[in-house]
């Protein structure tokens, strides 16, 4: 089958997705959970080929790792169908409703977008969490993983496919893309008309390849270059806790904070001992010049430097002598994912969180916590950073749309 | 200036914008609407020039009628601003909010786009819709309106913004593109980065090229081929209200009708009647078979008469047997705009609403009620017949984006 037809086959089913029941919908999720554990050894048979070929192309261990689906992963899968089935479901939720002067009902309704597609790199799970996170809203779903997982891909969608259909929900509601190549990826990019949303999980070539190809709708799951802002209220201890899970507790992931700013009321005292302690877990610190005054060791901070996603141990740290300086850092060289301020004064608190401009900001938390999951959405389909329809992370509510219904009783226009 | 220069202008001044109290919009607005009235004998000459340019280039009487600003006009334009003034303001609404179980307190808060450019080709009143309904949701605002009303739409703004300068609004919140030509709508709509709305309001030529040029995010405001299905159970009195004032009370806007479906229960007895009042209307009859038989009159319908807008005083009939049929052809042929039924039958309705794929479905009621002024949005930058962030009518609260904040006392994760 073309892409075309793949895409085509989800279209055709559409309709009927959307219309199903929440108790359909949750009985099939829970199938979809049970089938992947009773099913777990022709998993791991299917995941051992993926396995085998990323060896035999001299893959490196973090992405063998990443690919391996052990039993306990496989459990883990079929845990986030069960909490995706959990959810309230967004379908048909009266958003907001209200009367006209002239008699008319007018309510705004949660419905589908109809049919989700999804270009990923990442690991087998996500093939199971986004066909559950598109069969709980209503939708049909394309998904495209990466070459290196084909084999895993394929044997989790069958898997998938049979529970739905055991269920009565038509197994064209699931569909997997069997090649992994570009032209696979432009063709679900250009197939206009039959795909109503296209996320692409990926990083900044997949971005590229959508903006200069797409025709159908998209979402951009963008970089994060995030920032902590260490204000000169901030509790000392409370800042070093927040600075050392926001910049290592996983550097590699976009939620990571990748520069430190901090006020220089609080520098002195402060600053030295936090780079001490990222330095102490590895942390490779490169400074403006008021931060290689007080810690010599930093690097020296280029303009590079402040634009950087590194997604590994190195932080780029500035000194501000205001809030204003600090708010204005964060604007030009935030990309709109996550932005972090510590304080124990309201007002900087409050004006931190209204003039930053980011999908999401966090006052006296990890900026590790911007995901779906952290949020309670269940599972997630990415981190929008674009601001149209979705912005920050993405649960069902993101993967629908509204409609108008309005009751009359034979009303017309003057 | 170029549009760049004007674009940049506008997003040096977006951040205060967005932060400006509710009370200052609305004293601003109020002034706007003032300064209109007062200055109504400046306006007037601007118009004259443009009136005179346009007969000279030899503008159809309809075109001049639309372009021309009477007193009536600028005082309904003035009202038009106090109705956006009196609307709530969408900024700072607390959309959801809740607590996780680590304490974290999640809010998910309504802000202001930045900047919203608009292209449009309408009459003279649109530029301080659209500059009343952007400084109401927070947003600079850049205006791209047509030629023919260029010295019109520059002495508007003009006026605008020393009403919004006086009441201390920076007038940059409000730019007027001065150059009217294809380029100047190709730079707006290539100017990423400054950009965060287009929306362009024009035919099907305007959404092509914005389409094959659009680098910014836009929201297509497109066609409508409408229909009113007139079910069996229908009551035949309201049913022919219905198709009357959705079909001729205004042929040449996008929310009028252009299709009847008709269940063959009520054909019989029913249609010839209201085509017959449709012709007295000067409606041209174009019918299936089925209608044809009913009403020889009636012009053969073809297949491209049910995919075309007419935007005149034709309409295309069809006769169907059941309510699957009549779902199938509008979700085959509906543009997503405005849908009708009419029906005594709740099942009938109530399946219609939900299975019509439609930004909005109207039940009982005339599908010319799409429109954000008859929603009760003071007035409407578009109607939305995408899927994605805006769907249907377009109000303030369309010219918004969300953002997440969240509150915690050092919360990092595990």
């Amino acid at each position: 089958m073309t892409v075309q037809e793949i895409c085509q086959r989800a279209a055709a089913v559409a309709p009927e997705i959307g219309q199903l029941r929440s108790e359909l919908k949750d009985a099939a999720l829970h199938a979809m959970a049970d089938a992947l554990e009773s099913r777990a050894a022709y998993l791991a048979e299917a995941n051992a080929e993926d396995v085998e070929r990323a060896r035999s192309e001299q893959a490196t261990n973090t992405i063998i790792d990443r690919l391996t689906l052990t039993e306990g992963r496989i459990s883990s899968m079929a845990q986030g169908l069960r909490a995706v089935a959990d959810q309230p479901d967004p379908v048909g939720e009266l958003v907001t409703g209200w009367r006209q002067p002239n008699g008319l009902v007018i309510e705004r309704v949660r419905v589908p977008l109809g049919v989700v597609a999804v270009i990923y790199e990442a690991r087998p799970n996500v093939t199971a969490d986004v066909a559950a996170l598109c069969l709980k809203s209503g939708n049909a779903c394309v998904l495209r993983g990466s070459s290196i997982a084909l084999s895993s891909n394929r044997a989790i969608v069958d898997v998938l496919r049979g529970a739905i259909q055991s269920k009565g929900v038509p197994e064209d509601a699931l569909q997997l893309v069997p090649d992994a190549d570009r032209s696979s990826a432009i063709g679900l990019m250009q197939a206009k008309g039959l795909i109503d949303l296209l996320v692409p999980r990926g990083g900044a070539a997949l971005i590229r390849s959508i903006e200069e190809n797409a025709t159908v709708p998209y979402i951009i799951d963008g970089d994060g270059n995030c920032h902590v802002y260490v204000d000169g209220s901030a509790d000392p201890a409370m800042a070093t806790s927040i600075v050392l899970n926001a910049k290592t507790q996983r550097p590699s992931v976009c939620n990571a904070a990748e520069s430190l700013v901090v006020h220089e009321e609080i520098a002195d005292k402060w600053l030295p001992g936090v780079l001490d302690e990222l330095a102490a877990k590895g942390v490779e610190v490169r400074g403006d010049e008021r931060v290689r005054q007080l810690w010599p060791d930093a690097l020296e901070a280029t303009e590079e430097d402040w634009r950087t996603e590194y997604l590994d141990l190195k932080i780029a740290v500035k000194v501000v002598d205001s809030l204003d300086a600090a708010i204005g850092h964060v604007n030009t060289y935030g990309t709109s994912n996550a932005e972090a301020i510590v304080t124990q004064d309201i007002s900087a608190a409050r004006r931190f969180a209204s003039e930053v401009d980011s999908g999401s900001v966090f006052v006296n938390c990890s900026t590790r916590f911007s995901d779906g999951g952290e949020f309670g959405f269940g599972a997630e389909i990415g981190i929008s950073t674009q601001k149209l329809h979705a912005r920050g992370p993405m649960g069902l509510r993101e993967l629908t749309t509204t409609k108008f219904v309005v009751w009359g009783d034979g009303q017309t226009r003057e």
